[in-house]
Order: C-alpha cells, then structure tokens, then sequence
C-alpha cells in the first residue's frame, strides 16, 4: 500500500460469536457481516482476555492482559501509566477517534499524583482512554435519581432533536416497552417481546452509524485514521425496535447447549454462577423464547448498520483505504451451561468474532489460530507502520494471518482471566478476595480453567464440543491438567519489562566491561580477553536476533 | 507515639546476612549492629525480591514484586505510573530524602508520553525516584573513556577539597590501589589484599554517613522525616582502606558452602551461571582468600560508620524519635556453591539482613517470619500513618512483629525474581528470550527454584541448611515440588488491581441494581427482591470486612 490505510474498529457488545452467519447460526441473517467475511479474512478462533466489559476492553485498548493492566472489574480504573491504542498510533501520525462505548474509568488519583490536570491536553487525553473523543457514550443509560443530570447525554440531545419527550428519553424510549399502555423497562426480561419505544431510525445503534459516518466526512483524508465505532448492543436491556423486535420467533432459536449432569455436583465456582438469579431466568426456556428472539433482533439491526457503513465508504471511494475490523468485547450465555450474562468462560461467553477486511489482504481466509483481543493493537500499529514490539504491547501482530500467510510460529494457547472478587460468588465459594479469580487456557484441543487454591475444570473440544462434560478430576487426563496448568504458570511468569522490549534486550551488544563493570577479572591479561570474549557474545546474539 | 517517628533507613549494598555478627559470624566485627540487633528486632528470614541490585531495590521502593513493577534488570526504567516510597510518604506530610544509591532510571519516554518535563517538580521527584535528592550518587564509578566528565560528581568534589587530585579520583583513589609502585585498578582481584587509595576517613562509607548527619541536622524537626541512607560498599571493587585492607586475614574466612556433587550434572541454568568468569575466579580458593578478607573489612568499615550515625543521633536526642533500618538489596556467593557475584538464588545471595530498632518497639526480639523487602514500605507508611493498604502496595506492614507479637495469619512463602534474559547465561541455556527467568519460592522448610519449560532445583533447608543438595528430581520430594509449583502459579496469578485496592473491595457495599443495572429480573417484583437481596449482602460483607 502507498497510503496508509485507514482502520475503522467496529466493536459490538455482548456478541456471541456464534450468533453471526459466517460463523455457523443457521436461522440469523447477518448477510453484511457474512460479506464482510466472504471478502476479508475470518478469524474462527479469537479470545477475549476477559468475560466482563470493562477488563475486556482495557486489553483490547491496551495490547496487555488483565493481569499486566490490572483494571480487572468494570470501572476499576486504568492506571495512569498505561498506554491505549491511541497512545500507539499517535506515535504514528494516525488520528484515533472514539465513536461509542470504552467503559474505561481515568485513573483521577494516579494523574493527580503527575500533576496532570484534568482539562490538559494529556489529562484529556487520558480520561477519554488515548481517544480523541469525538463521541463517547458509555450506554446502559442511568435510571436512577435525577433524571435531568442526564438530560445532556449527546444521544439524548439527539433524541430530543428528533422528537422524543422527557429528561432522559435514551432510558423512556431507547431503553423502554409499553405493555397494556404502561411504560415499562426495558430491563424486565418481560419486555423483551416487546419492540421498544424507540423508531428503529433513532436507536442507539442507528444513532452511532450516522454519528460515524459525519466522523468519516469530518476527518477527510489529511491525515490516516482509526476510527472505533464502539456499539452499546446486542448488550442487555434485551428489548430491539420495531420490526426488528418481531424477526424472529421462538421457532428460530437454538436450542440450549447444557445436559443435567451440568447440574449435578459442578465445580463449586460454576455451581455459584449458576446460582445467580439472571442464570436461574436464563434457565427457563420460556425466558429464552422470550429474550433471544429480541437478542438476534439486536444482532441483524446492527447488521444492516454495518451494510449503510461499508455503503458509506464506498462511495466515498474509501472501501479501497479502509481496513475494516469487527469484532465483540464477549459474549453472553442466553441460558447455556445454565448461565445468564457472561463471566464464566464457556466459548458462548470467551469466543469473540473477529473479522479483518481490507486492502492488500487476504480474501475468503478463515484463520483457525488462536488469536487473543490483545493482538488488535499490534496488528494495527504494523498497519501504521509503528513498533508493533512495543515494550507496553503482549499481543502479537496478525499481519502474516492476514496476507493469507501459514505462520509457523505461532502461540499454542490462549488466555483469558477473571476476577470475581467483588461477586456474591465469592462470598458463596468462601475464597479469599486475592484468590478470587480464575484463568482459561485454550489450546487447540482442550480448555483448562484454573481457580487458585481449588481444584480446575477441563474440557476436551474435539470429543466434547459444546463443553458439557468436566474433565476436571477425571484419571485419563491428568496429564492434560498437569500440562495446561505448567503453560498458565509459565504464562503468568511471564517478564513484563514495560519499559524495555524483549525485541530491544535481543539487540543489546553493549558489554558490562564496556561500562566498566569488571567482574571475576584478576588483572589486565583476563580484562583483555574477557571483553573481546564478550565482544563476540554481542555479536553473536545480534546475528541470530536478525534485523528489526 | 505522640510524635511520628523519624525513619532512617539504610541500606548496604551486596551484604550477605550471614556476614554480620549478630547473624552468627564467628570471626567479623560488627559491634553496632550486633548492638542495634539487640535493641531492636532483627529478622532471621528476610528475603530480597531479586538478587541483582536494580530489580531489588525497584521492590524495596515500591513495596511490589519485580513482576508488578517490570524494572527486571539493571538500568530497566522503572515505568513512570509505578510509586515509591517517596510518593507514598509523601501524602502524610513525610519529608522523604535521598543520601546515596538508588540504582533507579527514569522513564524518560512515559514521561514525555505524559507531557512530564524533566525539570518541573514532578518530574525532578519521578527522575529522582521518589525522593528529594540530597545527595545522589550511584557509585560503582565509570572509568571508560573522558574522565572529565565525572570531575563534578558530589563525591569526586569533596575529595578533591581533601586534597585528592586528578579529574575521577573516585575511580584513581577510592577505586585504586598501588602495587610496587604503580596504580591498579581495584576491580581486579588481584587487588584486594592492598589499601584503597583513599584514607578512611575519606572513603564512600565515610562521605556518605558525613553527609547523612548533615542531612539530619539540615531537615530540623519540622516536618517528620525518612531519610534514605544508601551505602555502596561492601559491594565490588572489593577494596578496603586501611586499616580495614588488614583487619581480617585468611584464616578468618569461613570455610566455602560448596560440594563436589554440585558440580556433578547440575541443573543446567546453575551450570551456566558455574561457567561465567567470576564464578570460576570464586572458585579458586587463592580468590577467596584475598577478596573476602577485604570484603569482611569493609563491613567493618561500614559498622564503625552506624556507629558513628547512632552516636550522632544520641547527641542530638533523636534516638528516642527516630526509627532505625538496616537492610541491604542482596547478598554475595564469595565462592559459595562455586559461584561468584549474587544471581542466582541461594541463601549467600538471597537472604538479606533486617534489623529495625524504635521507639515503642520490641527490643531484643529476634523473628523468624518470612518477611520481604516489599514489606518496608508498607512498614513505614503504618509509622507514618499512611494507607499501609494501597492498591499498589504487594507487602506487608510488619508492626507486628516489630511490637512483638506472634503474627497468626502470615505469608507461608516468600518469593523472589530473576530475569537473566541479558546475560551470557541465557545463550548458554538456549532459553528463549522470554522464559529466561527464574521463580523462587521459600517457605520455612523448603526452597523451591521454577525455571520455565525447565526442571525445578529443590532444597530442604531443614535437613540440608547449606543447601547442597539438590532434590530437583527427587523421587519422595514430587509432592513437595508439586505443593511449591503451585503456590508460585497461585502467587503469580494474584489479582494486580494498581488502582482499587483489595481492602477498598471488601469494603464496597453499592449494589448493581441502584447503579440501575438489573440482570435477570422479570418484573417490579423481582426487582424489589433482588435489591433487598443485594443490600444484605452487602451489609454482612462490610461486617465480616471489620473497621478499616
């Protein structure tokens, strides 16, 4: 490519992968995602590094795993000293550009303590995650108390622009049902029948695309950019608009990956999700035959949303310098496993689409690697032609995947981390609040979730696809445990060198001797020899490092 | 106390515990600190979190592990959002100063990515790690290339208004020797049995502690304070001034803790840590007996010097009000185990001093807790009044201890960190770059070495305290192995949360369903339910948590 493209980061919340077309749901029609895989490359296997947005998100946004970013609840905020995707492409000339939801919360005492002034251009900066914000709505809009402080949310303002009544129609309209003539939440998963008071022209996600869209013409094409248009849906309340709330019936619903023996004697922590009221609802068919018609609704709306985009940019004549990415912070359970929401890390919750398009890649590739959300921000710093090594960065680039390229090399398992300390479930476990977590590791074959100090879970994806049957004590696969357990170990040992690339320490020929650091030498005979020994060293690991 | 103590925290750089009389020396001097030992609390198992000094005192600093703070090696800038103890005493009113080494680098690249100028205040503190910067000098004084340049450094002035000449008499006098007339180099060994170049009272030991008492008379009893006392020596060049080059002679040493049978088939990153120069040199009991009688002189030395400190502060009737430290950052092999220099993880190396004697506190008390340098700071901000429980605090307060008490609830394991990713030993290994570390884990009976992809090395340092075998492959020592692994995987999976601290998650009592999040609920019922549900919880969450 001559010009650097631009990269247009679509991020919706809470999608499954499995409920898009392209990636095997046989009854939803997502024809515009379906295309946008038919002409790029598939990823048939991404990762998040969490199940819950905000920790989610902060990997995606930072290249780094929950454990190396530490933001690991919703609105624990990311410590000052991270760096976001915006941060990694500045370095580069690319204007980033926030579009929607971050769920990221500015570390306010970590820039306090900086001196760094909240109105500043790096205070700024720093509160809206690196983005410049040309819009950020968060979503899962405030009911609580005064509705009038609400009242100058952008969407509301726009909602109001176009009709709607009230302080806070994005929770009246966008987020609410009449039934029998009575208002009611959106919430309530009575509701989600319902088609919501909102026109399907001024949803939230119809609000976002045009919002994008205005962004795309106000950037012109001075300089590169990426744009994240971060969509609040198919997220919870489950209510959809007209007619999109009525596209589908109980009929064309899947039915529920789960077994009974699911329920007898489970891994205390998963007896404890189950335990949760939303699991309990999501138990019951009658809630699913309720809300996953409303659910899929959500997901062919924003559908026809990504066809008026990629509509945008062709005729724009932007199709041609536009990489365009889609993807999903996690997914929701929709009462598989006999679990609502997402958090534990069966694939309907930790599998993510990820769908790659653009000029110079490959087209038609399905990718079954395992990829992690953390690769994002390499990929698209290799893009722009920046450090995709940055010393910040744990994720890998997915270029050589992306020109349709075998890569030999590559990571045997993925991860993804959970901490559950601020749960009811914890309290019902009885861990202690620094061991309330649990890591996954997924490889090829076999997903391993480890909880400190208890016993893990395991499941074999060959024999046991849809994951119905633990494996965590059983005798034939200690060995798989043993094995898995040693790669989450030597994986959590990781270095994280944040200042200082491991690609950087490859390179390092300067020698201890150099800097006067004499060592184990009796005179001037054994300092001569020792540097020219080291000398060689140097060289020697530079040869084999390569070039940068 | 009515009045918050000072803290007078000093630090020896490379002093082995077991170097001390007061740690069971049989033939050193060391009558102050034996003295301070008796009148405070002396720790009998503290342990460094790395052996090489810039890693260790990154944790010392911080009160984080080496994985949490990233600094892994020598000159790794210690990122700029991380906070030392300066930063942390500094929000109670303390006066933090630097007299000394820190070993620590700047940030200078997260620094300018935060608009942090090097001058402005907060830049001066971040550059200076956290402390005021009376005095700072590194030591271990270049000798390579234009010695002009260091013709300004604090140290290399004052020698010269005593009379010393040339550009570095740092390196020329204090760094030299003369043999038969001619100056040489006091890094070579074959120096060590010969006077520094330097009188006594002119040593680094001496500069440093003059400048101490002058510190302590310049801060006055305005403000509390903690000033930072960091020796250079007794590390390399192992050099004494006279009279301390001749107080001790060969058959003062302690014979070597080293087998033949370490030598046979070693664990193959021991090996190459065997193999480098200065562990071959240590080997040679020639070596031995020249350097160490050195070494032990300058920890007599350096005792004489607390001395000095100590009657300084009684004159000046501080010693009622000021809380006395001394510790080091890691220890020296001298030969043990046929290996030089510190590295790897052995006792000589590992195992540090910690004697701390105040006001209030328990005199004479010998604990054999198992107590980390990350526990400092912790430490001092419980004097100090400070949050003892931030988020980016890893240790432990050890008032206890230092009131006497039995501490019921401790830690079962301490940990300590090694990145040899930059050494030759790496390449010998043929370990990738990113797997070139080690983990240990001590508990009261064993120590336990993981190397990833690698083999363990274990010692029972019950039956075997001098640590010469190695139960690595031990048959009847599986389950013990097993029992280690998995605390090091359950240790290295502890939740990094920088921003909110585990004390601040016991405590939260907000539920979901006021911040208007309603997961699983049908209806107004169940709401009303669900949030009387949730309020309980959180009430019998707080009451468990107890008063902060």
């Amino acid at each position: 490519m001559s010009k650097r493209p631009n990269i247009l980061f679509i991020m919706a919340d809470q999608l499954r992968a499995d409920y898009l077309g392209c990636y095997g749901h046989e009854t939803i029609r997502t024809p515009n995602l379906d295309r946008l895989a038919r002409s790029g490359v598939r990823f048939s296997r991404a990762y998040c590094q969490s199940t819950v947005c905000g920790p989610s998100r902060m990997s995606f946004y930072t290249g780094r795993y929950v454990g190396s970013h530490g933001a690991t609840w919703n609105d624990t905020p990311l410590a000052v000293g991270e760096m976001t995707l915006g941060d990694h492409l500045a370095a580069t000339g690319y204007r980033t550009v926030l579009v929607g939801k971050t769920h990221m919360r500015a570390d306010e005492a970590g820039m306090a303590r900086l001196g760094i002034q909240q109105g500043s251009t790096t205070g700024q900066r720093i509160a809206e995650c690196g983005f410049e914000p040309e819009l950020r709505e968060e979503g899962i809009y405030n009911i609580v108390g005064d509705q009038s402080r609400h009242a100058n949310a952008p969407y509301n303002q726009w909602l109001k622009e176009h009709g709607y009544e009230g302080d806070n129609p994005w929770h009246t309209a966008a987020n609410s049902v009449t039934i029998d003539g009575k208002r009611t939440s959106g919430w309530y998963l009575d509701a989600s029948p319902h088609p919501a008071n909102v026109a399907a022209e001024h949803s939230e996600t119809a609000y976002l695309t045009e919002e994008a869209i205005a962004c795309i013409d106000r950037l012109g094409s001075a300089d590169p950019w990426c744009i994240h248009l971060s969509y609040i849906k198919p997220h919870w309340p489950y209510i959809a608009p007209a007619p999109y709330h009525a596209m589908y019936d109980a009929d064309a619903i899947q039915k529920p990956q789960r077994h009974e023996r699911e329920r007898t004697s489970p891994h205390p922590v998963y007896a404890a999700f189950q335990n949760l009221r939303v699991s309990q609802a999501f138990s019951d068919d009658a809630v699913r035959e309720a809300v996953i018609p409303a659910y899929m609704g959500l997901v062919s709306e924003l559908d026809d949303h990504i066809g008026k985009l990629l509509a945008a940019l062709e005729v724009r004549n932007l199709l041609d310098d536009t990489i365009i990415v889609f993807t999903s912070d996690h997914g929701d359970y929709l009462g598989d496993h006999w679990l609502g929401e997402k958090d534990f890390p069966h694939e309907p919750s930790i599998r993510i689409p990820l769908i790659i398009r653009g000029p110079g890649l490959a087209e038609g590739h399905v990718s079954d690697a395992l990829v992690e959300a953390i690769d994002c921000v390499p990929t698209f710093v290799d893009f722009a032609g920046g450090d995709a090594e940055h010393p910040r960065l744990e994720g890998r680039s997915l270029t050589p995947m992306l020109l349709g390229y075998d890569v030999e090399e590559w990571r045997e398992t993925a991860f993804s981390e959970y901490d559950y300390s601020v749960l009811r479930v914890r309290d019902e476990v009885g861990q202690p609040i620094d061991r309330a977590n649990f890591v996954t590791a997924v490889t090829e074959r076999y997903k391993l979730i480890h909880f400190p100090g208890m016993s893990p879970m395991l499941f074999d994806l060959h024999d046991d696809p849809e994951e119905l049957r633990d494996l965590g004590d059983d005798p034939d696969h200690a060995h798989v445990r043993e094995l898995l357990t040693g790669q989450i170990l030597d994986w959590s040992l990781r270095p994280r060198r944040v200042t200082e690339s491991s690609a950087a320490i490859e390179r390092r020929t300067d020698t201890q001797i150099e800097r006067g650091i004499l060592l184990g030498l009796r005179d001037e005979a054994d300092h001569a020899d020792a540097l020219a020994a080291e000398r060689a060293r140097g060289a020697e690991r530079l040869a084999k490092a390569g070039p940068v």
